[in-house]
C-alpha cells in the first residue's frame, strides 16, 4: 500500500480508509428510484409525479430508522424498512397495494439496489483504491450495497452494512464499530459524505471527514447541503476533485 | 445478472451466489506463512524449518476456534487467535518472544493477510463472478479477508468475515447466517471447498455444494482431501474448471 497519504488535520492521523455515505455521495438515489416508479406507474396506468414520489418514499426513510435507533423496534434491515414504506407512498398516490402482487413490490423495492453512480463517482473511487481502503458506510444493508456495487462497478475493498454494525447513522456505534472492524483508529478512517449532519456525527466519534456538495441530489431546488457548514478536514468538489486531494501528503 | 446459472441437484435451487472457503482453497497459506517465518528467523539468526513452523502455527487454528465455539471463549477475531498462536509458535522454535516487539510481531501475524492465490484463482473468479455474487465464506474475520483481496486482486462483491457471523465453521450458523446476509436461502447459495469436512457442515446446514482439490496445500506429502468424499453437487478440478462447469444450465 502507498504511504502517500492525508493526514487529518483534526485527528492528527494518518488516513488509511475512506468511507463514503453512499445514498446522494456515490449515487444519484431520486433520479434513479423516479425512473423505475415512472415504469412502474406507467405499465398500471397511473398517472404520478415519479421524481416527487422517489422524495416522498426517501422522507420516510429516517422516522423508519428513528423507530430502530430509538429501541422502539429491534435491528430491522434497510430493505425491510424500504417494503414498508413504499407500500404507505404508492398507497397515497392512488394505487391500490393489494392489487400488486408481492413479487412486483419486491422487485420495485430493489430499485435501492440499482441506483446509478454520480458522473464522477467510479473515476474518483477507482483512484483513491490505490492509496486507501474504501468502501461504503451506508444506513443500507450488505446485500444492497453488494448487489449496487456489482451493477454499478463500484470498485469497493470491502463493504460494511449496517446489518453488519447494528446500528443507523447518525449513532456513535455506526461510525466506531466500522473503525472497529477493520481495525483502524476512528481517527485513522475519514468519512467523505454530501451531508453536513452525517459528517458532524462522524466527527463527533472521532473520525476524520470530507465534505462533497451535491448540489442536485434532490433536485434543481434544493436549499440543503450546497455548502460545508464546518471545517471539515477536506472539502472537494467531488470524488476526482477528493482522490487528487487525498494525494497530497 | 445473466440467469445461465446452476442448479443444484441436492438443494433443487437455483445457485445464486458462490462462496469459497479461503484459506486452502483460494490461497496457498502454507507458502505465504513460510516465506514470512523464514524472512523474519534470517532477519534474526535462527535457523528454522519455514512450512514445518507454518503448518504448526495452523495446527493451533482449529483448537483456538473451539474454545469459541464451545462457549468458553466469547468470539475473538482470528486475527487476536493467531497473534497468541505465534507467539506459542515462536517460542517452541526457539524465538524469544520477550525480545521481539509487538510491532514486529504484529506485522508478521498480518502475514494471513498477504498470502498468494493459486495460479487458477483469479481467473476462476472473475469469471464465476459474471453469472454469480461472489464472496469468502472463511473463519477468519473481514478486515483480513479484505486486505488479503486488495493485494491480490482477488474480485469479490462481497466479504462476510466470521465476525460479521459471530459463528466458526464448521458451526451451521456460519453458513445460514451468511445466506442470511444476502437475502438468499441456503440452498441458493453454493460453498466451494477444498476441505470434505467444510462441504459436509455446508450441506447439512442447506447449502450447495463443490470440492476443488487442492493435493499440495499441506505440502507433497497431503494424504487428506485428495478426492470427494460424498457425492457433491459439482467436483471441479481447479477455480477455472468450476466457471466452466457453472455456465453450464
Amino acid at each position: 500500500m502507498p504511504t502517500q497519504r492525508l493526514t487529518s488535520p483534526s485527528t492528527g492521523r494518518v488516513v488509511k480508509a475512506i468511507l463514503f455515505d453512499t445514498f446522494g455521495t456515490v449515487v444519484d438515489w431520486r433520479s434513479g428510484v423516479a425512473r423505475d416508479i415512472a415504469a412502474f406507474a406507467a405499465a398500471r396506468r397511473i398517472t404520478v409525479d415519479p421524481a416527487a414520489v422517489a422524495t416522498q418514499w426517501r422522507d420516510l426513510y429516517q422516522p423508519a430508522m428513528e423507530e430502530v435507533r430509538s429501541g422502539r423496534r429491534p435491528f430491522t434491515t434497510l430493505d425491510v424498512l424500504h417494503l414498508e414504506n413504499l407500500q404507505r407512498v404508492l398507497t397515497a398516490n392512488g394505487f391500490n397495494v393489494n392489487d400488486i402482487t408481492a413479487a412486483d413490490l419486491h422487485e420495485l423495492n430493489l430499485v435501492w439496489h440499482r441506483l446509478d453512480p454520480w458522473p464522477d463517482s467510479i473515476a474518483g473511487l477507482a483512484d483513491l483504491r490505490t492509496r486507501y481502503l474504501i468502501g461504503p458506510l451506508s444506513n443500507a444493508n450488505l446485500v444492497l450495497l453488494a448487489d449496487m456495487a456489482k451493477r454499478a462497478g463500484l470498485p469497493w475493498d470491502v463493504i460494511i452494512g449496517a446489518d453488519v454494525t447494528r446500528a443507523y447513522k447518525p449513532q456513535p456505534e455506526a461510525y466506531t464499530r466500522a473503525a472497529d472492524i477493520l481495525n483502524l483508529r476512528p481517527g485513522e478512517v475519514m468519512l467523505a459524505a454530501a451531508h453536513n449532519s452525517d459528517l458532524a456525527a462522524a466527527r463527533d466519534a472521532g473520525l476524520a471527514t470530507a465534505f462533497i456538495p451535491r448540489p442536485t441530489e434532490y433536485g434543481p431546488g434544493q436549499t440543503l447541503d450546497l455548502v460545508a457548514r464546518q471545517a471539515w478536514d477536506v472539502v472537494a468538489s467531488d470524488l476526482v476533485d477528493l482522490a487528487v486531494i487525498c494525494k497530497s501528503p
